[in-house]
């Protein structure tokens, strides 16, 4: 039986009502509520500015993300944060991370913090954050940042789907690793020298600039923050090149433009989803899968003329 | 005008011509004949031992590869080489490469090494180096290997449809970078410590050790090999590792039941790729798709609904 009442929770929420807003969250994580939660909330959007903010391990990304809401929180916003983190959904390594530091904020009801697990999600953790966002904008959220650890490839989709980009380096940090994050360092709106207090932050801050010298035909060169958020300084320059930045989206009709080009690669990717969860519920209960893979497997046919067939069943067009 | 036949082609590379089949990779890449080029060979596949070999840039994955290619052409076996190379398709990187590694099997017929971009690939960089270890096999290599930098998930995609996976470390790459690898860590059947006159081997062998013991219920321990590539030091060990993992595979049914499940997964990647394509061309020449995006912007209407009204039109089932 359900125990809850959707529509109650979304006109909760809607209201300010941080526990239902946590509730529509969870739904949408563990259950195809998220359909009908979307729907109902979908009038009330778009009032969030949304900030990512990536870089490996150690790099201090909640550190440096629980300074920013410190200084939104000055001015009154109401902030949300959702915190992607890589390990498996059953570590409860997630679960732990929440609890320290939600207890920071725990008496403040504008400032909204949730852990996600970036695997176990069906539709991938892309989709996942994106409907906890659209939530946190139904709640009335300001800022929402997005934290994830630019590791994976659907680490990297999450960042995408934000209006700016934070990347964290800290330094020290060898060549190999910039090699590595040479995917993340494209993305990048912003870049933040974290620990700026280390041997090395003037290296580090010319391999940004040679890395963004390299890069190709760039109409915008992306900032470089030097900051040491542990002790709070350089967050003020920092609020300021997001502010700057999301002057320099408006003023050059990029901030619409990009908010749609978001909205039809979230379209693209809920077909994506809905055809391919379709399908293979079909082929599940239609087909036997064993004896076609022997079939294959003992060159009886080929893959190309199993999936033809099938698609003659599947689709229409 | 077509200025190739394929069954010509196919008919040359079964039969051992080395330039029809570089031709028939080629056309895979580039052109959508893979799908009568793998009917075409699918009777004749599945006799190549397929081995991945991953690890960060500069580890020596290359050298390693070569050398292991000379012990293998030392016992007469036929060889190749798909090299999986990052950049991008435009950068000229993979044929550079490719021309210097060449040079020195070239006038070899018994060694084909082929360098593919990981980018730009319709289907994926994991379908495109599927076609060609099927073409490869077809022209009668006996053993296949697939080169990719352990970077991103579709990287790590490929090495999963090997029979065996090497995963190249050296000494003295910090804590950082074994967190980064976590998720490639999981997938190696042979660790191999190349570089092994650093200093540094031991505590590396160590850290590969500590993380076996943390990780959950392993049947088999991957074995660690210490090798000096360049020096030819420690290959002949590494290639009765190779040999062992082929029989422990065989004597635990793993061989065929891998091989049967890769296919599986295959299938299921043509299935999603046909599927997508099909849609997304249909809504691209049905749909005002700026139209839709200006009215779920302006929140006139939402994803779902659009989607589930698309879905309609496309999809028997």
């Amino acid at each position: 039986m359900k125990k809850y009442n959707i529509e109650s929770l979304v006109e909760k929420a809607l209201k300010g009502n941080i526990v239902a807003t946590a509730k529509l969250i969870s739904l949408c994580e563990n259950t195809d509520e998220n359909e009908k939660i979307i729907k109902l909330i979908s009038p009330h959007l778009g009032n969030a500015y949304i900030i990512g903010i990536t870089g490996a391990p150690g790099v201090g990304k909640s550190t440096l993300t629980d300074k920013l809401i410190i200084n939104l929180r000055k001015q009154n916003f109401k902030v949300g944060v959702i915190a992607v983190d890589p390990t498996s959904p059953f570590s409860g390594g997630a679960i732990l991370g929440d609890r320290i530091r939600l207890q920071k904020h725990a008496t403040d009801d504008n400032v909204f913090i949730r852990s996600m697990a970036s695997r176990g999600h069906l539709g991938g953790i892309s989709s996942a954050t994106g409907d906890a966002v659209k939530i946190l904008d139904a709640y009335g959220c300001d800022f929402i940042f997005i934290e994830t650890m630019g590791v994976g490839q659907s680490e990297v989709e999450v960042v995408k789907n934000v209006d700016t980009t934070i990347l964290i380096l800290i330094p020290g940090m060898g060549d190999e690793i910039q090699v590595l994050k040479a995917g993340v360092m494209e993305i990048a709106d912003i870049f933040v020298v974290n620990k700026a207090d280390k041997d090395g932050v003037e290296r580090t801050v010319l391999e940004i600039e040679m890395l963004q010298n390299l890069s190709e035909s760039k109409d915008r060169l992306a900032p470089i923050c030097k900051v040491i958020a542990r002790d709070n300084q350089g967050i003020e320059d920092l609020a300021k090149a997001i502010h700057q930045h999301y002057v320099y989206l408006k003023e050059n009709n990029l901030f619409d433009a990009n908010r749609k080009k978001r909205l039809e690669m979230e379209l693209k990717q809920i077909v994506h989803n809905k055809l391919l969860e379709k399908t293979f519920q079909f082929v599940a209960e239609n087909y036997a899968i064993d004896k076609i893979i022997e079939d294959a497997y003992d060159n009886k046919t080929d893959v190309y003329s199993i999936v033809n067939k099938l698609l003659k069943k599947v689709v229409k067009i």
